[in-house]
């Protein structure tokens, strides 16, 4: 098992990583002094995979327990879900000192954090993602939030989990489609900060596609020490340190909100997202080496993520852009490749320039 | 104009407080750097006494503005009106970096508090007191929520506002009765930490009601220090120093939630609550000064603040509060005073002796 630490102060934790660890659970519990009475919050299919698992753990350390089940889309992300939630919450912990663990992706922690942030102005909460984007991204660093009918994540806070747990062995029943998704974040990762991880998952797509404990170890280690380090650095994303997290996201998150987030898994959207990106930079006369161009392009078509954005309007794509957060003193704010291992942050891009750049994607 | 410091490191923030100083607020906008444009959230009462004074201002410092209304209700601090007007931050942010003035009481600073919370995870807001209860209390210290049916303050943050600025002249058209109110939560401060400004009290609460400029800057000032620095050590409330501040809520919070928010107003129910703290302190053989138990009796009839808790049942206010935030590993937990200028936090007091104590206050 491997022990990553997220340094803020008052605020640290631990991201464990390793295959079957789930019973390491409840010992973590009663160190964390966080009490022994846990809301579960997940959806029908993770329960069905992953809750006897994190029953048999809890039982056996004492923690007693409670599942509140939401549907399986991003659409759990609501005011209206929140809201039920909260009070489901409100009721489990009348004479409790209740916590919160969030089994499942990332509208599941997304969700779960919130209202651990909110509720009694905060409580605490464990995340144990059970998809590979959870583990290697979403999990970790504290950002949760609900969505508004304008747009994602839009109500929300820096809320930090008391533990992040990722046992390898949760993935071993994520359909393929998922397992896409979480690799466009390591791609972004490898993009960002790392051009040997990006070599990494070029030699390896394959074998993680198919499971490899090894390989996946290897990216989830690799994805969730970047991320803690620059977490670290950047806990509120108000020094542009963490806002490079965000490459592939300013598109990508409006081609979700676009799409209903129906059209394209997460995954999906942000490898479009980072392609768009790619070829803002490019006109800008950022990005310009071919070779590393293609090379991008590649992997993202290896892995199987989409290269063209099919059925939806550059209209509403554009719209959905507009609301975006990372608009910034009225300007639009992009991360922008310099190379592979390398980005920018570019602000007040022409809208012509995005334009031009997310039609060229559209098929 | 006295300036208090709040030191919470990243998060320092001024309480500004005078007669008249609504026009420095342009200045101190443009020095905090949180953009130049407002959405003012307030009451049409509030709005119809202080709206234009607000409206100069801005206007002669350059700073665009928009007013949002909501009810003069407790019932505003819900979750539909919250959602409604964070809508209306979306709409009106669109292409903006816009902050947030809450501009009335109580209830308009916890709610804007909140809204600024949540909104793209935080977004800067100014405090504007209009009652006194705001100037001396509620609208320090960055606890901001709304409330569920359940319970009052149940959905919520710990979020700092940028500024909070009294301007003593906004107090000149409130009503007496919100006066008491505000003059409650000032006796607080007396019995838990200051017996020289209880004392002030019991001889100046006349004038105070009178609108003295000079007593009613004495008490603010006095007041704010005290929370400022509670705040200060403890801002999270982790430590047990900021629950002293609680002191009167917990039976207070149960009258008020038990009343719908109609019977008693704030003020008034934590006069109850202190008077109910206060019982159960003496049960319990922890206050057993009977002339400061006439004293503290004494100025809250002055003030003109009831005594007896009229119309309501004991069975409700128990169940109301039996949902309280201060509850702590299953047990209810109450501070209690020991003086007049000291109080004590006990946990576990037996549900037998809260309710005789509560129920020698009915009528």
């Amino acid at each position: 098992m491997k022990k990553i630490k997220l340094n803020l102060g008052k605020r640290n934790y631990s991201i464990l990583i390793g295959n079957r660890i789930l019973k390491n659970l409840p010992g973590c519990i009663k160190k964390l002094n966080i009490g022994r009475d846990a809301l579960i919050i997940t959806n029908p299919k993770i329960k069905k995979i992953a809750g006897a698992k994190l029953e048999n753990s809890l039982k056996k350390g004492g923690i007693s327990y409670r599942f509140e089940c939401v549907p399986d889309s991003e659409k759990s992300k609501s005011q209206r879900i929140a809201f039920k939630l909260i009070d489901k919450v409100s009721k489990y912990a009348k004479g409790k000192r209740v916590f919160i663990i969030a089994l499942g992706g990332g509208v599941i922690g997304d969700l779960s954090g919130f209202i651990a942030s909110v509720y009694k102005r905060g409580i605490p909460y464990i995340q144990i993602p059970t998809t590979l984007l959870g583990q290697i991204d979403s999990s970790i660093g504290g950002k949760v939030a609900i969505d508004l009918d304008c747009g994602k994540n839009l109500v929300g806070a820096f809320y930090q989990p008391s533990l992040v747990l990722c046992d390898i062995s949760l993935l071993k029943s994520l359909p393929k489609k998922q397992l896409r998704a979480g690799l466009a974040e390591a791609v972004k990762y490898g993009i960002i900060k790392d051009k040997l991880l990006f070599s990494y998952i070029e030699k390896n797509y394959s074998n993680i596609l198919n499971l490899n404990n090894q390989n996946l170890e290897h990216i989830i280690n690799k994805c969730a020490a970047i991320k803690a380090k620059i977490v670290s650095l950047d806990e509120k994303e108000k020094k542009g340190i963490r806002t490079i997290l965000n490459y592939g996201h300013t598109i990508g998150h409006a081609i979700e909100t676009a799409g209903r987030f129906k059209a394209y898994t997460h995954g999906e959207a942000i490898a479009l997202g980072m392609l768009a990106a790619q070829r803002i930079a490019g006109k800008l006369k950022i990005f310009t080496n071919q070779k590393e161009e293609k090379r991008i392009t590649d992997i993202l078509a290896n892995i199987g993520l989409p290269s063209k954005i099919k059925g939806l309007k550059l209209n509403s794509i554009i719209k959905a852009q507009s609301f975006d957060k990372k608009f910034i003193h009225g300007k639009n704010r992009f991360v922008l490749p310099k190379a592979i291992g390398r980005v920018i942050i570019k602000e007040g891009i022409p809208l012509k320039i995005i334009q031009k750049s997310v039609e060229s994607l559209r098929e």
